[in-house]
C-alpha cells in the first residue's frame, strides 16, 4: 500500500500543463511522475507516421497476479477558444466555488485523476494494473491508442479488460456507462439527368426531382427499430446542392450529402447497399462515395460492465444505464484487445469554455473507480 | 388594288436593318414606307417608362369597312452571338440554295413580309386592315404591344381580331395554329428548421428532409391531366440549395427554386395555394415568393381560328392543330383587347445560329395569309 494521492491535486498538476494535441505540454511527464511513486514501470510510446505530427503516448503497468486490469485516457486537450472568455484562465486548474476549472476538467484529466488515486488506495499484491494514455485522442488519433494496442501485441502483453475515462455521465455522476458506440459515415449522392428547358420537360430528365425523391425514402424510411442497448439507426441530409441560376432551365445534376449513425445491426457495407437500392429506385445514373468514421461496435454486458454498475450502485446509490449513445472514443481500437467499458465525469461542459468539474464529484469518481478495481480485481 | 409586293424582297429589306433588341435599325422606317406604299397611314409611338430603353412601335391602318382585322409583330431581333458562327453575314438577307438565311427570316420578319405581301394582293375597299408592330418583343416587353394598345384604347379604335405572326409552325409549315398560351411563374421556396448535431437529431429538426418531402409532393404529384387546348400543368424544382460544409451539422434552412407551366384550369394564385398546401404538409415554418411571367389564356376556337385553318387547309392541304404550347409571346396582352391566333413560318431555327425559312414557304404563307385575310374580311 502506498500513500494515497488526492485527485484534486493530481487533476491540477495535469491541467496546468498545456496539452492542446498534438503538443503534450509535460502532461505525460507529469502523470509518469506520479504513476512512479505508486509503483508503475512506464514506457514512453511515441509514434510518427509518414506526415503526420510525433506524438507521445505511455504505457504504464504494475505487475501483480492476473488479469491485468486497464486504464485508457488521453491527455491531450481540445483548444480552448479565446482565454478571455473564460472566467479564469484556462489552463490554471483553479477551484472556485467548490467547482475545479480548466480544460481538461471532465475531458479527461480529471477521470484520469480519479484513476490514479484510486489505484493509491490498492494493495500492490491485489494483481495487475495498468494505463494507457494518449496524446492523440481529440486529433487525427493515428499515432495514439491504436498504435499502443500494436505494440502491447507486439510485447506479448494482453489486457483482462479496459476502462475509459471519458466523460460518460450525463445530468448526474454515473448514471451511464457505455459498453459501445454507434458508427458513423459520411456519404456523397451525386444525381445526374438530363438539361432542358423547363418549358420542354418531355426533352429532359429532372435531376432534382428524382433526388427528392430519393432522400425523401433515405429519410423518412426507418433502418431498424434500435436494439436493447442502441438507438435507432438515424440518416442525416446534411446538404443539398444545384447551383443552378437559370429559372427556365432543368439542370443535368444535383448532389446531395448524408451523415448516417448505425448501432450494432448493421456495418458501414451495409448501410452502403441500403442507400444505394433507395438511390436506384429513383436515379438510374447515380454516384455513391463514402467515407466511414468507426464501424459500431458493443461489448456485451458482462464481468466488466457488472463491476461498475456494482460500483456505481454502492457508492452513488443508484445503478448507471448502459448506453452507447454520443460520438467515438478510443473505445473502438481497445474492444478489439480486451472488453472494454467507459465510466467518467458528467459531460454537459466538455470542449466548452469554463470546462469545470465538481470537486466533489470528483471524490465520487475517485470512490467509484476503487470499488470498481476492489470487485475486478477479485473478479476476473 | 395596289401593285402586289414580292415577300422575299419585303423580308431582305427588313432583314437587313440591324434591329436587335432595343435597338431598331431602321426597320419601322422600311416598313412603314412598304405600308405607305399600299395606303396605310402611320402612326410611330416612342415609349419609355422610367428607367426603361426607349423603344419605337407603329400602328398603321388603311381604313374600310369595319371590321378592323389586324396583324401584330416585332421588327426586333435576339442576338445573332458570334456572327463568324454563321455561314453568311447574319444581317446580309442571302438567299443560298433556295432558303433566306439570316436574322428574323423566321422571328419574325419573315411572316411581317408575308403579310404585308398578302395585304398588297387585297382591294382597298374589302375592309379596314391595320399592324400593330412593336420593336420590344424580344426584351422586357415593357414598351411594346401593352403600350400600344393602351393607346389604342385611348384613341377609341378597336380590333375586330388580331393574327400575330410568331412562327408556329413545327415540322411543317402550317401545321399549327396557336390559340392561347400556358401561364408560367417562377416561386422560391424556403424552409425552416432548426440547426443541430447529426449524432443527436432528436434536438434538431432537419429542414432538408422536410423540404425533400415536399419536393417529392410538387414533383410527382399531377396537376391536372391537360385539357381539349392543353397539355397538363407541369412543375420542374429548377434547383435545391442548402451550402452546409458541415458533414456534423445539421441545417437551419434550406432552399428550392420552382418553375410551373400552367394550363387553362389554373391562374397564378391557385397555383399558389397548390405549392402552398404541399409545404404546409410537411414544413411547419416555410417562406414562399412568386414572381408571375403570364396568367394561362385560351381564345375559344371561333371564326379567327376558322379563317386561318380554312386558309391552311386551302393553300396546304392539311388543316393545322390548334395548339397552346411553347413560351409567351405577346398575344398574352393582345387577348384582352379581341380575338387573337398565332400563326408563323417554322420555328426550328429561331433564336439560332443560320436562322432561316425557304424562299418556297414564304411564298406559301404569303398565300395563307391571303386566303384568311379573304375570309376574315367576308367573315367578321
Amino acid at each position: 500500500m502506498t500513500q494515497p494521492l488526492d485527485p484534486i491535486a493530481c487533476a491540477q498538476a495535469l491541467i496546468r500543463c498545456e496539452s492542446v494535441t498534438p503538443v503534450d505540454g509535460g502532461a505525460l511527464d507529469t502523470l509518469q511522475e506520479m504513476l512512479g511513486r505508486l509503483g508503475f514501470s512506464c514506457t514512453r510510446l511515441p509514434f510518427q507516421e509518414d506526415g503526420s505530427e510525433r506524438v507521445d503516448n505511455l504505457y504504464a503497468e504494475r505487475r501483480g497476479p492476473a488479469p491485468n486490469v486497464c486504464f485508457a485516457g488521453h491527455t491531450d486537450v481540445v483548444p480552448v477558444g479565446d482565454p478571455a472568455d473564460w472566467s479564469v484562465p484556462p489552463f490554471a486548474g483553479e477551484v472556485v466555488d467548490g467547482a475545479l476549472i480548466g480544460r481538461g476538467a471532465v475531458d479527461m484529466k480529471g477521470a484520469i485523476a480519479a484513476w490514479v488515486a484510486a489505484v493509491s488506495r490498492i494493495p500492490l499484491e491485489a494483481g495487475t494494473l495498468s494505463l494507457l494514455i494518449t496524446g492523440d485522442e481529440e486529433g487525427p488519433s493515428v499515432n495514439g491508442t491504436r498504435k499502443v494496442l500494436d505494440w502491447l501485441a507486439d510485447q506479448g502483453i494482453t489486457l483482462g479488460c479496459c476502462v475509459v475515462g471519458e466523460p460518460t455521465s450525463g445530468v448526474r455522476l454515473g448514471d451511464t456507462v457505455k459498453i459501445g458506440r454507434r458508427g458513423s459515415l459520411n456519404a456523397t449522392v451525386t444525381v445526374y439527368g438530363t438539361q432542358g428547358h423547363t418549358a420542354y420537360p418531355q426533352h429532359a430528365d429532372n435531376p432534382v426531382h428524382r433526388l427528392a425523391a430519393a432522400l425523401n425514402d433515405l429519410a423518412y424510411e426507418p433502418f431498424d427499430q434500435g436494439t436493447e442497448h442502441f438507438e435507432p439507426t438515424g440518416l442525416q441530409v446534411t446538404s443539398v446542392d444545384v447551383g443552378n441560376p437559370a429559372t427556365n432551365v432543368i439542370p443535368a445534376q444535383a448532389t446531395a450529402k448524408l451523415n448516417v449513425r448505425f448501432n450494432d445491426l448493421w456495418d458501414s457495407a451495409a448501410i452502403e447497399r441500403w442507400i444505394q437500392e433507395r438511390l436506384d429506385r429513383h436515379c438510374p445514373r447515380n454516384e455513391l462515395s463514402m467515407r466511414v468514421s468507426g464501424e459500431s461496435f458493443l461489448c456485451a454486458p458482462g464481468p466488466l460492465s457488472d463491476a461498475l454498475v456494482g460500483a456505481c450502485t454502492e457508492v452513488l446509490g443508484a445503478p448507471p444505464e448502459l448506453g452507447t449513445g454520443g460520438g467515438t472514443s478510443d473505445a473502438r481500437f481497445i474492444k478489439d484487445a480486451c472488453p472494454v467499458a467507459e465510466l467518467g465525469l458528467k459531460n454537459a461542459t466538455a470542449h466548452q469554455v469554463d470546462e469545470h468539474t465538481r470537486v466533489d464529484e470528483l471524490y465520487r469518481l475517485t470512490d467509484v473507480y476503487e470499488a470498481a478495481l476492489r470487485r475486478l480485481l477479485d473478479g476476473i
